[in-house]
């Protein structure tokens, strides 16, 4: 920083940057966000100090910049200091510029794949994963970026989730249980399917989409169709009638969207969708059609990869984005052994956090 | 009913209702939601006939009106029959005031509350919530409308709260375990508080508020106020240094409101809300002044509770509705020991429709 002074008109500190430019801190965010240890406890990112007690028309006596421009400091009337850091406050300036980069961090860009992937798949090392951090985090960066990774050499037994999920943050109960042997239809967050034994018939493989790619082709190819997936609300039931009985239900868009326009999740439940239907009568056709046109670029060629478990692989997805479903295949090939668990992306993101700061990844 | 005609115009039947009036229901959805058992299986609510390979353009040969008007029954061209009871088409119908009517009926009212609650203390007895599945449903009732219910009678030994979580679904596991001794700052959706043992001095009394009240109350008397916090987003964090190290971090709206204006959840955060504020620089004292004008309402005395609560008490509530804080205790007056657990809604709400159909209650 250059220099700074006081604006007493707009009530900001104006802050001349050392590579050219200035931006505008306001005293109350200013105030509000001293990072002295009495205001602010650094490593928890946590308030000391509450907002509800603060002076909102609070104005500095003083404001300039020291330590050979690295530190804004300021003084308060009541002889309360505060100095901030230059690239913190660079982090945090209010110009529609920084507001629009800060959006476009919160996320990590998403890559959509269609069915070239296959010959690429994202893979990972099971033993590698349970003992090494950076192979743990890289395999979290792909599960968040591409929404698929198949991970190898998992020994064949049942619960290797479990010591997976273990190491990201811990498996999400269930009413099937923590580990159960078939999927849930009501879409929980990252889903891993474990084959302990595949089937020795002809079918058996799985199919999967990247339906965020799908949705923004809908887009392009048929506008009106994806206003409707995203505008519609559908309701979902999933019922169990044995123990542990259960009756979720949900009511969302088929395609849920951000308030920027992005994709953020894809439900299709095709068995759980409801017969209710809240759209006018003459919607009900279009809406049809929509599904139908959504569903035909999901089924494309150009999008699917078909890949058949071998036993002892985990295939790890995002179940907000990454359609899955198996071609059928015959009994008599043999019995098929696979253990699903959950984690929500909640936490896994937590632990994402966790490893970038012990191993100083810098994105 | 007393009658079905095709009209091919509008690709509908059309039903003329015993009662008077006629509706509308679209072939296409007719078809897809036929509840033969080869099409549909009743008891689990799941489609078995994928909508994906339906005839878009299909149209009934017949349709008429059997059993003395309660059923519909409806010819397709491949032969194939199609039922429908006369109350499953009405609840179903595509009349505008019907979709409202549903709408509305998606969630249960919330019954707002203010100081008098203290009164008039919605209570449930633990052993009887342990054992009685109407007791645990009222409890539950209580806990989505009223968002906030005081159970008695419960034994002083610590893991208390795991029985009652066991009881609605399972106790979220979180990063401080299933039952930790402190609440967690990112918001949980149910959070029980288990009173071990209480503090003998002065303070240590449980602050309650309906925030979902406090935010109406913000809407008619400070717009302005309600707008800004219905529509920035503001950054969350929750770090933990030790172990199990996390770094959890959300972003939305101070309130959350539904596409109907309903308030969906509030979550102030006074000590993890984040510096990096997302406004514009002239909005910045604007939003300082709406979270102080909403916090001027939560803290009004017509609108706080205040509860001490006794050894034995959990304390059940809405954690996306009722913000808990507690007066200051002086340490002289001995130690305070609560165990603090958390259940999410979907859970809770599948138990409820659970005990609902087995219990034969109507609402």
């Amino acid at each position: 920083m250059e220099r700074a002074k006081l604006d007493r008109s707009s009530e900001t500190v104006e802050v001349e940057w050392s590579a050219g430019g200035v931006d505008w801190f306001p005293y109350v965010w200013l105030r509000d966000n001293c990072q002295c240890s009495e205001c602010f406890q650094v490593d928890l990112n946590k308030r000391l100090v509450l907002t509800s007690r603060l002076d909102l028309d609070v104005a500095p006596d003083h404001a300039n910049v020291q330590d050979r421009g690295s530190t804004l400091h300021v003084t308060w009337p009541d002889g309360h200091r505060s100095q901030y850091d230059w690239q913190w406050l660079r982090d945090r300036c209010f110009s529609p510029q920084a507001r629009a980069d800060r959006e476009t961090r919160w996320r990590r860009k998403k890559q959509l794949w269609g069915a070239e992937l296959f010959t690429n798949l994202p893979t990972a090392d099971f033993p590698a994963l349970l003992s090494d951090d950076r192979a743990l985090y890289d395999f979290l960066f792909l599960l968040d970026t591409i929404g698929l990774v198949l991970v190898q050499n998992v020994p064949r037994q049942p619960g290797q989730f479990l010591q997976l999920a273990n190491r990201v943050a811990f498996p999400k109960m269930t009413f099937l249980g923590s580990c159960p042997e078939v999927p849930l239809f009501i879409a929980q967050q990252v889903q891993m399917m474990h084959c302990i034994k595949q089937t020795e018939s002809e079918g058996g493989a799985s199919e999967l989409v990247d339906a965020f790619n799908a949705a923004y082709q809908l887009k392009q190819e048929n506008p009106d169709a994806f206003k409707l997936l995203t505008t519609v609300k559908v309701n979902f039931h999933r019922i169990g009638k044995a123990e542990p009985k259960h009756h979720m239900k949900e009511r969302h868009h088929i395609i849920s969207i951000s308030d920027k326009g992005e994709v953020q999740k894809v439900v299709c439940g095709k068995h759980s969708r409801d017969s209710v239907l809240d759209v006018p009568l003459d919607q009900v056709k279009p809406f049809y059609r929509a599904m139908r046109a959504f569903d035909d670029i999901l089924a494309h060629p150009r999008n699917c990869i078909r890949y058949k478990m071998k036993e002892g692989d985990i295939l790890a997805f995002d179940n907000l984005r990454v359609l899955h479903d198996r071609t059928a295949f015959s009994l008599s090939g043999g019995e098929r052994h696979l253990q699903v668990g959950y984690v929500d992306w909640d936490e896994t993101y937590s632990r994402m956090r966790v490893l970038q700061a012990e191993l100083g990844i810098q994105e």
